[in-house]
């Protein structure tokens, strides 16, 4: 059984005299390890070394700053196969979702690569005669990650390159569910060549996360969990005067209109709803048809989601893996039932799924919730399954409205051949992630992740610029310097 | 007497009903005008003027919605006397200082008329072969300014030309000890052309500053007032969910090197120090002289703060006007006796001052805290008056770390003729805006307005670009139009 | 009638002993004006003006530099019929078009309102440990613009304001047909509040052309007109080490789609052909229909050309003046006779045209070639007239690759409702602005005019910051200042 | 005997009845391969090879395009020993400047990394209603570098991983004199993957020149080398419709007040004038002293110049190498003795040197020419070879207008303590590389090499976003999609 450690100012740490909680692999049902919650003991230790690597770290040029990423994405790269099954062990994913997973990991430490350009402050000459002003961005001091357990090795990488890259010094608290990817991701980090101090990592839950927001020494936290969780957290960090992003869930709304590929969207749609086992937070989570799709798209979707190969992510074919745990199977089945006494129908019910040769896993098979209501309370709550809900309306502007009227604002897509619908639903939709015959609408590392509404608390947000912006904070210097002096000379 | 009255709707209202504050001149006593304290339903029929205006010129284009801020510009320009007396006979400040204030307002409006420019998103092509990316900023509806007494005509700008050049409806809701100048301003921006609803006020205090602090409609808050409301506000609007900037107090200090110009250091830290009577986020608040520097620095500033002339601001030739209030300065002369208590030596006194002819005002001439300590709650107390302490180190280093010190972080000053010295300073010095030879290093309308530590809650600032980001929302657009479709034409 | 005056260092100039050109009327014949050509010694006497004010126009402020620029705006709107007017009865155009024209140049002057931002350079600290870089934008010195008689007002103003606000002064060469408007405009700037010697004007012709060619003060040139004197200028200026920019002439497509919206194609299109008599370097200039799309738009822009109104351009109604001489008309008709000698039919004619009461005037009306060959000479010649080709294939591969034939590159425009379609058009096709269901892609101000292939010599383009860039030389700065040298305090 | 050969389309290619130019190592004499000169049927080859490959290039997805210079900046580092041996015996600098300059080149494969961020267009929504407007930046095609022979190994990096990011095809021409170091890297450029035709090369001299500036499908040129050839290569590309930039000589002057740090001044100096044999286009040329820093500075200056140890550039504890040739020895010989003839001293004295060992080696001592006069020859001829002139003046503002006489503008220095002097001099003098306290300021990899006046012809210079904006062109899109159109569905 694997141990699964701390790591603070360059060491490998065991908690002693924590409690811990079992790693269980979702498919097979076996306990692979144990997390040690660490307590606020321990996260003072992290923020103790984050903070004392700082200053040093701080004035390290950028460009070198940035060679133990360019190191650590080599690092990445020939280590994908066993991140990504570390990932499918205990998250349930598929190792093609796994290995995807990490390829947007590393896209985020070739773009934090690129800092010196991006660190770039501004200056202007001669605001007064003789008088010059300019901006420098400079690091915060120690800033902190808190993970959720469906993206274990990338979600840390939509901030980890940028904050170090930037001169921060960093702490990470992965999900305790699925803290192994984070092990072997610090195995290469120990390789790639950071100095002790600038990146740690502390394994916990509750405790560890209050200690992480309590710390006047951590100057700005990141989140990315469910709404309630992100609104906690965003006002408490607030409340401890932190600058704060907290990245909550969704219920991400899709349109097919009448003169969509009809094929591509049935596709592409149940790869977005059912890809991950539908737990991630751009999954397609109801569709709604227009007009004349309606039969078609309805016809086919059921069949993708009745005929997607379902398994230990492992093996071969396997379209579809585990949900994380036994209560989220659990949960999603209450739901699907909640979704059926609300009106729908469930032409395809993947509740009481058992997988031969993995009967303690935690399978959902795809289902389908057919003529979800929107007075139903399912269709405002986010399953985090793989479930997707069918509505039909008659035009465009209903279904935007119908989009607009979720309070989450994650994703929305479309699917069609017309540059009209297409412009006015970029235009009108209420979501941070638009798609246009897309499923799933992921931004690439080098633009923001970028939720709206209940989907997303704070202003800037993960990767790219929005990540520069939030790791740094400005420095505005207006100079004098009278030529006039110059004639002692 | 002026009646003060809220502009909601593209109308002038006078709340019923409701308590009002007294406007005072301070530098006479007289009672200006009577603000009303509107309730939460003055707010909310604010807040839904600005709903109801915010579709329309949500799809006004940009380089439309400029148009009234070019004239208001001119507006501005052309009425700054009035406005600038407004400002002087409620808050005290001289007629040049009011003057000098308007100019900061309207360098503001000149920058946000460039925004079809600034609101440019970014656009990638082939993020995969055929699909594009694209990230546009839009605004985000309703957003509201809690301003403070000390700049009546200028903070608003901050953020108001900003938020409704880039499509969002605003409300301000001005301090009630000064509400005359933005009744001014309403004005002229009535005769600018922008529609109803797009530009709202509402008087009142603590009710008013709530109900917008909990509309679930006002969609971000930027506030400027003491650090304790800022982090109040802060909180209390992220705990709403909201976006909110939030800026505090201070405690600036300057630092006089033995090389600096000593005749100039000492005009530009005593115009920093009693500069509107000492009520500025960036006056120089404490000087610390290093080495040689300190008797002649502190002859010098002592001559200096002792010949200041005092006195009703619309008086030509008076450098300093009145504090805000008999509040502020029973407060301003207990801080003073506080540091006597405390050990410094108090070579200039303000107390006790009355100015012939203005026997009413609430005048504190300025003052010098000689030999303030480090450990002494006076140095760690904002004044918010005409009180320069003095400090005196041996070392730019001792400097330094004297500077850092502070829990405050708006503004930090240097006087000294050496590059190294400069830039050794700006390297280390922890506050968001940095003065080399220069007073109030105040950001130009350009760049942001930077405050650090407990002097600022959030991520981006006041002005500029910060502004931008903070007013909009980045919607990021992933789409795919494969080329195939085109093979059936 | 008017006299046509230089405008050098601030003072309006008759050039004596140089010869002139009629300016005439092209709806009337009339003569307006003569157009002193100015000869090398008025082109030195203006760089002399431009080079003496530039030491201090540089070290003006750039937030000093534009408030003449927001003067000039105002000006510009107060009197943009007067100007309009000029436009109309120098060129031929109607005074509608006049306007439209005026509106862009507006446009312009508010951009480079903006120059306190797009001015901004770069800084970033700790290049290596203590060292820091910055770039800065500096202005060049003395530039010049050579421009047409097709956009008499407008076109200056793609370069002009962004010049001098980057703190360039600045030298016009007006098209000797069309003097009048800029005759007004320097008017107005000289109520703007420019110091003498940073606007300059001088009128003329060839002589005055390389003047300012080769005067080694003369730092940039930018130029538009005909693609053989672009490359003229191009060479030119480059052999004499100058940075130049010189945009050419056009021969652009449009692409009609089946399902493309007909009537809303055949207005537009019609409108950009035959807008400005098809003077226009974005005018349409042949259109070729795919599929199914040819006999609707065929019928309908053969009705659209037939009935549009010609006439004087301040008349009422008219939706189409003249020519700009005599010259060119003769020169229009003999390229529609070789269209039809090349076997294009005419189904609506232009030659011959006379305008009762304007007996005298250049008028052609529009005038479709049906059925232009792809090989016919017509096919490659811009004929700068209204004159617009048809042509037919079957698909949109082949309509992109013979938009892609054309060896000029100025605009391709698509009418189509497929958003795969328009995609595929704006990846493929070579030309530097794109319309998607527009005519006319006449990028706004805060974009460059982007002109490719033989429409275009060099890199950087009008408006924008393409100007901003073109107009100003980066410096880069490395700065050693060591902290140990703190140590001697 | 190394065999040098071409590189085109992926395959290593041997020109067939050529002349060759013999390689010779400049510290030994000894000859080391034969460069062909390739003729124009070569180069020919290699631009249809690099047209080929551009389709699919420019189709292939940026952050694609970049995974081949992540693979070549780990080859670079891995392979910089080998690299820079073979620079240091074809161009005679010492080892540790050869591996400094391979440091710079990796540098600019790392800034290209950065190339999906670098690469973004722009967007605006609703410039009218309903019509949006992008720019998209586009590769331009095949591209070309000629590049000089004393940095063999760096220059090209300055244009190639930007041009190959952006999506260009590449053909670069090294000198003649040092091909070895790019026979080495296309090994490695090999490994990397690029697609074959990518990346091509093609050794040769004036005829492979002529032809590259000729061809018509070469779209962009870009040069270093010396001021008369860059005025050549400016013009001629420009008269063929290209876009071009040309970097030429250089006579950095360096200042130095009284207030320097004297030992850091000389010792810097001294590095910056003798570095490379004074072979760099950065290298400091003539140093000028005001006031009383004359004494101490030129006594220092002349130790360090006759102590530099001088010798074959692989050995250990040399200094300085040899000039590239017999004929440069030649002529740097000449021109010490027109110095002297002149009226400048010749305190340290390197003609006639010859090292024991290396009897046929290329070697000049460094030189002293004292009291260079502003009105002889040889202040303003570029030496190019280990000669430092010294001169002296009153004032800092003598100082500068003897530096801004100079027709060359490539780079200038100041030593000093005083921050006044520093922005005095950076504001006023004119040249695009300044230093303050450095002796080669050369720009980062993201900054542009930035010469002015006769150092540069062009407007885009190389490095960082100057690179991206020279290497693509921009399409301007206006797109309309009426949403009336959606109402079918």
């Amino acid at each position: 059984m694997q141990k699964i450690l701390n790591y603070v100012n360059g060491q490998w740490v065991e908690p002693q005299g924590v409690e811990s909680v079992e790693v269980i692999n979702p498919a097979t049902g076996e306990t692979r390890a144990h997390t040690p919650l660490s307590r606020t003991a321990e996260v003072e230790a992290a923020v103790q070394a984050a903070a004392a690597a700082f200053p040093a770290w701080r004035r390290t040029p950028v460009q070198e700053r940035i060679q133990p990423l360019f190191r650590l994405r080599d690092l990445l790269k020939t280590n994908m196969a066993e991140i990504s099954r570390a990932i499918t062990d205990e998250s349930g994913k598929t190792f093609e979702e796994a290995k995807a997973e990490m390829v947007r990991a590393i896209e985020n430490v070739e773009v934090a690569c690129g800092m010196p350009m991006l660190l770039k402050g501004e200056i202007s000459e001669d605001i007064a005669p003789g008088i010059d002003e300019m901006m420098i961005r400079q690091p915060l001091g120690v800033v902190a990650t808190i993970a959720p357990f469906n993206f274990p090795g990338m979600i840390p990488f939509w901030y980890l390159p940028y904050a170090v890259a930037t001169g921060n010094t960093y702490i990470v608290k992965p999900s305790e569910k699925v803290p192994g990817a984070m092990q072997i991701i610090f195995r290469l980090i120990e390789q790639a060549g950071f100095p002790p101090g600038v990146l740690n990592m502390v394994n916990g839950a509750r405790e560890a996360v209050d200690a992480l927001l309590d710390h006047p020494t951590v100057r700005a936290i990141t989140f990315v969990g469910s709404s309630n969780v992100a609104k906690y957290v965003y006002s408490r960090a607030a409340a401890n005067g932190k600058r704060v992003q907290a990245q909550g869930g969704a219920k991400n709304p899709v349109i097919v209109m009448p003169d969509a590929d009809m094929e591509m969207a049935v596709k592409i749609i149940a790869d977005s709803a059912f890809g991950c086992a539908g737990q991630r937070c751009l999954a397609v989570s109801w569709a709604v048809t227009v007009g004349e799709a309606r039969n078609e798209f309805c016809e086919g979707i059921c069949e993708a989601a009745a005929t997607r190969k379902v398994g230990y992510g492992m093996e071969e074919g396997v379209q579809m893996g585990a949900v994380i745990s036994q209560q989220s199977k659990a949960r999603i089945e209450q739901l699907i039932t909640l979704g059926a006494s609300e009106g729908a129908s469930v032409p395809v019910d993947g509740r009481g799924t058992v997988i031969p040769g993995y009967e303690r896993g935690s399978f959902v098979r795809p289902t389908i919730l057919m003529d979800m209501k929107p007075e139903s309370a399912v269709w405002r709550t986010e399953i985090f399954g793989p479930v997707l809900g069918l509505m039909h309306v008659n035009t465009i502007d209903e279904a935007i409205a119908l989009a607009n009227a979720q309070s989450y604002g994650n994703q929305a897509s479309l699917f069609t051949s017309s540059g009209a619908a297409a412009r006015k639903f970029r235009y009108e939709v209420e979501a941070g992630n638009i798609g246009i015959n897309i499923g799933v609408a992921a931004p690439m590392a080098f633009y923001p992740f970028s939720g709206w509404k209940e989907s997303f608390y704070g202003d800037m947000h993960a990767q790219g610029m929005d990540a520069v912006e939030f790791f740094t904070q400005k420095k505005v210097i207006v100079e004098r310097w009278p030529k006039e002096w110059t004639r002692k000379f």
